[in-house]
């Protein structure tokens, strides 16, 4: 069985959940997107985020899913979103993940927490609800989340858990803060860590400079996102920058709260990877407006990288 | 099969979720608390509620606390709480509980929802998810839950829902909008509705000669509880506030946010109705001061109430 | 001149601004305010508070007050609180408020902070703005502001600061915290310190015999408070309970937020504190109905304490 | 004296408020930072704003600054913000404000504003403070301000206030609510309003195709946003979306929250529009590698961009 590690690398893209337009898992798109994300140079694969549309799961669905994906995918580690308001069910849905063939967990603290210590008594109990022998990716998303943990607090954590192995870094700005995760590594007062970005990708150019491993965000183009990955990593700068720059404009229009999830399923429907852009209820929508707004990004694009022409 | 409706009055519970020192529900005790709040006189029971650790329950524990409770509680209404993070669990455990006997659902609005449209919205999908068959007891908690609802906005949702049939009310401050209900009804903008009190208690006196219709709380004697709506319907002022004041140190006591749970269920087992007051984790504790000090508020309260010589 | 220092005790009762009915500040009454408050036993007075409408002043009002009050309260030392948005507004109000004669001001941190290092360093950011020479009392009021400041923080707060000489203790619940932070200075980790309570007194009893030194709240029966805190003090802890019981229910509806300082003010009227109830705008306000609910607990309690027979 | 009215549109510059190393208002620079502005095609200027450090600022330095903006941009109309936690300062701010020369202020909504009727009796209170005689720009900006206003809440408001002329649109997602307020002035619910847009640009593509009437935002090159203005008013679509593009990379860096002042303030200082980059304490920094990093943009945009060669 693989196991999710600190050497993680690459692109892990945020999987959408498909669904059929009256709201049941649409298991053909299941395959399909697995293999899209495949073929766009996946080195790993994210279910059931945030934007993965987890919560209007249930442990059914959410089981069935993983079991799917992580057979269609057996050759890339396959992390399992299974924050929740309660232990018992994260613990249900984390075991039942790994028994599913997942590679690790991935773990985003609630809401309400506030000080420091309470941040990383959540991860102990956590980890002790799930058992410390699951591989664990810590969610650091201040912006939707409300808990802003600072990098002596994720250092804390990382030293007091050996399971946990890796990042999901979606501060903002966040920048610094990958500075400050590498030098503590750095200077001998924290483990190697696998560092994988988030935000949709709108700062991907400079977090790559900055220390990341890649990325481990849901944006329409992971193909793009894993090029832009492999270019800053062969010291290729401009390359990097001059592909990222070209998507930038969809990039920022993904990423809006709410509406950028209806964006993104519109897209990756018309680039073939799932058959309905449908969301189950309650759903974002997007108007006729905006769809003529991403296609004349998309036609935009499509001068410079051909991948958009769809 | 009993159904919950509007004229739903006096003395409904909010259940604690008794657990064995290791974690695990406590079959025995819930059987010895259903049977003590039946003793103190309640008209109905409410289980997994926020207070009740519900969140800390996976769906299958949830089913077979509610099976349980309502079997050994078959001549009451119990209402369970279904609130979920999605519709998905919500259904699936609001139509678990339903075949398990249970008299209707209680439903509290996600914390992300700021306007009053978005309030309304919510209660749409949710009721769509559930279905219209079910009757529904709409939870208003601002001070724990962030989610502010006018008087106008609750009439709207009891107005739009047949099968809307009761306030949990649990504002803070919120005397006025009994009034402003119980105005909307006399004025005929608004079907009759129950209303049902919470916030530990700590009102229940003045509630009362409001206009609502009993108690739905936890607090550990809800045989007061049950003698103050009582002794209010009964238009004994003097005496519902000579009760009511004489456990007043106590309701505030464990009125305390956190703590409270852990003197509520310290004082329920006291009293015999739990065989232990563990929570499972993440648990809040009581400190060998907290707990001295509870028996000192017991000890006192016992020279005006014999109920408290436990 | 007089400087708060870590001896305080006692009773500080957190002042009302006294308005005019057409919104201006009542000079007479905040004589007649301050003159009241002495003669409830007051040893030391605090202004410009929460609760005491400072938002709606403007500077030039703020720093009348103080001194008027200063003057008229010359015996005893007045804090004044300084919060601000900003550290200039900050600076300049507290700067003013010790020129008039403050002993010491009173800073709460702002609620968007979040870790621990940043309320740490808000509070270093503070006390260079205004100056370290200025005595500060710490505001730890969670519930409103939304900060939680742990122990651990408060303590490295008051170890980095010689000027921070007390806490305004207003977590809840917070009895455990009054004994932390007592235990850090018997174990020798930080220097003692004065802590005074707020919470509207809803906990005076318990807060005493955890090893507070007296109250900071504004109940409008400041006479109680110091009745209790000398009490307590002198080991009298039945008859302190008692009087502490018989205040009760009306401590309990003054602490509904919003509606309290409507029942606060109408109550300091009716006892002669000052010449009118008004607010100034956005003004809470009390209705009929709940006058009479707040006369008749008056009149419950005036059976047992003569001085609510007003 | 000039006066906004609905006509307002095209570019108003959110002003930084330009400070010397040791913390003093640069004077010079208020006037150099000015004249650069209106060298950019400003057709009107914002000073105060959340961006422009207005919190930090004392009445008197505010009143200042306010002054000597009006009376060197005396051709265009000048906006100050006097967002306040009471009305007393936004009054004194508000009016000495239009006596030194405003054209009119702007209002944001505070934090804890939650429900239609609080924002809505918000704004009728802010305006009977200040006077219904002042020109009003009703800010929205949800994600700072925590506050959602609906479109319907923001007609109501405008409908009830004559003087309320202008909305700073900083919804995010908003294309859909500039839509959704263009559809009530077009189907008559609601009057003609002047929309300008915010969110450092990052959408300004779009919402001038939605019907924005300019820009009102802080980027560092309000040159460009004038340009994107005006090409898309002309109708010349492609070279708006251009030149917009060959920025956004840069847009999009100095959106991050917190840092994104110390980019703004330093690619300003580059272009000699103010001789400090200096914040005010408390300031957000720019590190080293984050200098480097916008230098690095700078030179990318400069390819395509004469006026980024700085």
């Amino acid at each position: 069985m693989m196991r999710l590690d600190s050497s993680a690398a690459g692109l892990f893209p945020i999987a959408v959940t498909p669904f059929t337009p009256d709201g049941k898992v649409c298991s053909a798109s299941v395959d399909s997107m697995t293999d899209f994300y495949l073929s766009c140079g996946a080195t790993g694969l994210t279910i059931l985020g945030i934007m993965g549309e987890a919560p209007k799961l249930d442990l059914q669905d959410s089981l069935a899913i993983t079991k799917q994906v992580c057979a269609r995918a057996a050759k890339i580690p396959v992390i399992v979103g299974v924050s929740s308001p309660g232990f018992a069910a994260m613990a249900s849905l984390a075991r039942g993940a790994m028994e599913r063939g997942a590679a690790g967990v991935m773990i985003a603290p609630p809401s309400n927490l506030r000080t420091d210590d309470q941040i990383v008594n959540y991860y102990a109990q956590a980890i002790e609800a799930i058992g410390d022998d699951i591989p664990v990716v810590v969610q650091d998303y201040p912006l939707t989340l409300t808990v802003v943990m600072t990098p002596k607090v994720l250092r804390t954590i990382f030293q007091n858990h050996a399971s946990c192995v890796m990042l999901k870094h979606e501060d903002w700005p966040g920048l610094e803060k990958i500075s400050a995760m590498r030098g503590f590594t750095a200077d001998g007062s924290m483990k190697p860590i696998s560092i994988l970005t988030g935000n949709g990708g709108l700062f991907l150019d400079f977090e790559m400079e900055r220390g990341a491993d890649g990325a481990m965000t849901g944006y329409a183009f992971p193909d793009m996102l894993a090029d832009v990955v492999r270019l800053s990593k062969a010291g290729e700068r401009e390359a990097a920058h001059d592909l990222f720059d070209a998507h930038l404009p969809l990039i920022r229009y993904e990423q809006q709260q709410g509406a950028g999830l209806a964006v993104r399923k519109y897209v990756l429907m018309k680039r073939g990877a799932i058959r309905s852009d449908a969301q189950r209820k309650p759903a974002s929508s997007i108007t006729a407006k905006a769809k003529a707004e991403v296609d004349y990004l998309l036609a935009r694009l499509a001068r410079k990288d051909r991948r958009a022409a769809v």
